[in-house]
């Protein structure tokens, strides 16, 4: 069972989980022929000798597959996963067709809010994992959360 | 006519503009559906009693159709557009229907690779804007961009 959480759950070296997905070669060249239509998104041949040197899914597409999985996770804030703003996003390496990812999401800080004390900010980093363990992407977020309600 | 660009093309202080796409109810609750459903990018009824106050595109949906805008756009370095990492991404203010938007791509540094002779990074700052001219995302990304070939 998963339990909506609160600001004041938690706490920085909290780590949380995630199911996995498994992307296709198809799904990348869906996603980019809708959002970015590069060469080496698109077409296995003119990605063979691109930068990635294959069939690479854009890092857009990684972010949106990671969101997926945040959302389905084990990272369940009570009033939803709400990005104020991010201080790392990075793709180590390309998510390749075939690839099954999964996550990795550790709390850094918690930070209550002096304005609004209905809330609050958690720095939280998720590192988007492939099925040989090597992060294809790193999130730093910091999220607004909501205080647990009096009487909650 | 669009020429295809090399790190030695590139300066700071160059703006570079982009077509415009305007975002329908459909288009965002889609992609919400797909990549993140959380009920304030899905339901207008439970996005109205939400921290948005209303339907808004999820920030990976807004960033997703900044990459399309980016890759048509007036900004074409020959290698394509590959991000090596982000320096800086948040959504100042939600994306929401019918909004029509427009990128402002701007140099702020141009750095030639030492170990990599053929390459070097740009930092290219890329303001989203709706049409009141606000900004509904902004993103400093830092490029890989080749550079121009002996001859060319």
């Amino acid at each position: 069972m998963t339990t909506d959480l609160y600001l004041d759950d938690l706490a920085p070296g909290q780590v949380y989980g995630s199911g996995e997905v498994t992307v296709t070669a198809e799904a990348i060249k869906r996603f980019a022929d809708a959002f970015d239509p590069q060469p080496f998104h698109l077409d296995e041949a003119r990605a063979a000798t691109s930068f990635f040197g294959g069939l690479a899914a854009s890092g857009w597409h990684t972010a949106a597959l990671t969101m997926r999985l945040l959302v389905e996770g084990a990272f369940r804030p009570a009033g939803g996963i709400i990005g104020a703003g991010m201080d790392e996003l990075r793709w180590p390496r390309p998510l390749r067709p075939g690839d099954t990812i999964r996550l990795e999401s550790e709390v850094l800080e918690v930070r209550p809010s002096r304005s609004r004390p209905a809330q609050g900010l958690a720095k939280v980093r998720t590192t988007t994992l492939n099925q040989h363990g090597e992060a294809v992407q790193v999130l730093v977020a910091n999220l607004v959360v909501v205080r647990r309600p009096a009487g909650a």
